[in-house]
């Protein structure tokens, strides 16, 4: 495969994310991951952050682009000449909604495949919007975020 | 089966809630169609417009009636006399909310049955806010709303 | 909706399958509940009994007639002119599995329909294998499947 | 098992919920029903309104305490010297979120395990939400929650 | 919580099991380990070998013990005075056909509790059939069941 | 990513299955198509005759090799030097089960990524073993697989 897209909110990326970046390098020829961007949902970081964020956690991998978008995922991923959309699942209500988007995506356009990876086991429960629940409270998230974007929610957050 | 209700927001409706229509109107004698009013619900067209919409899509069926209620679908049905609440299932998540519904509707009347129809696999990942979501950003629709619903719902989210 | 047919293997009737005919007789002009004659299956009664054992059970509903059948279900609706062939559902295993039959028999003969009755909550964790294997240890079936079955169950596993 | 925790929000206590805290009260030395106070959801009754009601609806047991509790349920957990968290189970998306939940709070605290107990299939289809949707329109909630909380709730939505 | 009893094929024990044991132990002021006799089921261990496996390996548990039982569960768990059954959940389809023995057990029994924990994602994956599986074909078992069951499953297969 | 394996059991090959190839085709330098030969299984075609199927239908694919394996899929995986294994998702059954494989293949090898396709809703109902069923009884397979492959069933079958 020459051009995968992992798309998503990242805000913040959290380990669950880098697991599927990881597994993604591995099987695109290029991985861009983009931030979307989408005004009508209240957001803890800005995109530029999110984006920043990500840039600076996968620094190791030569093939990995980190950009944004904003519209329909679609067309995005035709301008970007994308052979696939990739997605992390979880569990069965992931499967369920994640199921419905590729149809759709699917029959907006043929060319794009969707894959899926399997979250390592070790992330299942982990998602951006639970982490910041913990954090609001000041629970401790340590090893679900990358170092620096730990410190970043708590210094949002307060 | 003399009565059969078919509830629902239709905002608007789509080739899957046509799916239904179509297989409801052969297991009922009569087959009414009708718009859930919900004030506390922001709609893209309003219960007029709606019922409107429906009228003219099933214009080919004689046991197809067209109607509007408001408050609980259970009272609603008790007062058009029907033997049966019709609603069809896509998936999973369906499933167990509409589980629960026709649990509770039982528990409040225990004359009307609820029955499920299953949406063709063509239609499995449709939905109204899917839909909406779609066209918002400017999608293609084509094929997934009668024609002239296409063209309200692109001149509406202008 | 004229005649629906409730196919199942009866091995035995259980209360959760004479709330599924309850329900279903209310809906149909006529009811036919079919035993499933599979050779290739090891069962506890023979096809007559069981038919026999239902027939005793539905005395009470004028509309319901016991039949039995083997081969393809879909063929025999169609030689008994079914509308519509009647499922209980009671969780999402059943679901998933019930969904994949009726979709083939939808590709094998679109003029029969599919329905769902959702069995009643009392009897959601009841099967025909569960009371059996329950019977064979000398548990307690009351309650689960009406007396006299109660009795030719024990009386079998003796 | 010392002391259990039985969290939630109550509003309003159901036949549901009671049967669980019934359950609860045989397996635990003590239990704990804990209110959740959050500042962010809307709710039909004050935290101390939700106490009382549960106070009064459990007078029968002797070791069942109500309390309320804000920020994070696994914080409060280990001021409260909790042994386990307790929970109840109806269906399959809730067994999504919980397991989610239990995950989280097994990594933010190894010591505090959380324990399911499977509400009994009389109240598989109770939610204070419904209840609370079916009571708005008119709708009897006659037996789905303690009399006097039938009344609270009546007057409170006129 | 008294006496729980924590049965199962254990054919053989692995982490995933242990985990539960190790979970159950704190809650239950004795945890009694109980594998099932199953003579119309073919298994890799005789019930003997398997008491002795669990035995070895819950040596550092006090309020453990080990024992074995034919028949139906709810009978056996009478026997023992039992307050509550415990159960590991893993999936959704674990949940499913759990919540079905839960309920026909409360049916036969209302005053044992099924109580349920939930397996450490690490072992999420982890049954003995598929451990079996792996291990038949030469695959490395290391790390899925305790060590000297590592090379008893070895020693059997050859 | 340059080697992709799609294992199974193709017995007999359906447009399901096609369908997978096909989108496995585009995202893989080269897809290894490759039959699982389990000997404790009873199958209606010799793996030769399943092999020799699936060379028939895919000639149109250039990077597309056809094979069989026995054993354990994660060790014929690292003998081809597969970067990754492509499965088809059909629904949540086919998911639970998969997620266990993924994880048990990840343990035992973290080289190899498992990858998710999503079979086309056309096909969200096909399996080999509901066809067979079908064909068994005279019912029409037309469009479910290859027409070639269609003969051949009802030749083995009579």
């Amino acid at each position: 495969m020459k051009v995968g897209i992992y798309p998503g909110s990242f805000d913040p990326l959290t380990n669950g994310h880098l697991d599927i970046i990881h597994r993604g390098s591995k099987i695109c020829d290029k991985l861009i991951v983009s931030v979307l961007s989408n005004p009508s949902k209240t957001s803890l970081f800005t995109v530029e952050e999110r984006v920043k964020m990500i840039e600076d956690s996968v620094t190791a991998y030569d093939n990995v682009e980190v950009d944004h978008f904003s519209g329909l995922l679609i067309n995005y991923a035709r301008e970007r000449n994308a052979d696939a959309i990739i997605k992390g699942l979880r569990a069965v209500s992931d499967f369920e909604y994640e199921f419905q988007m590729a149809l759709m995506n699917k029959k907006l356009c043929d060319e794009v495949e969707t894959i899926f990876l399997m979250t390592s086991n070790k992330n299942s429960f982990l998602s951006s919007s639970l982490l910041k629940e913990v954090a609001k409270f000041g629970g401790c998230i340590e090893g679900l975020v990358p170092e620096k974007i730990k410190e970043a929610v708590y210094h949002k957050l307060k």
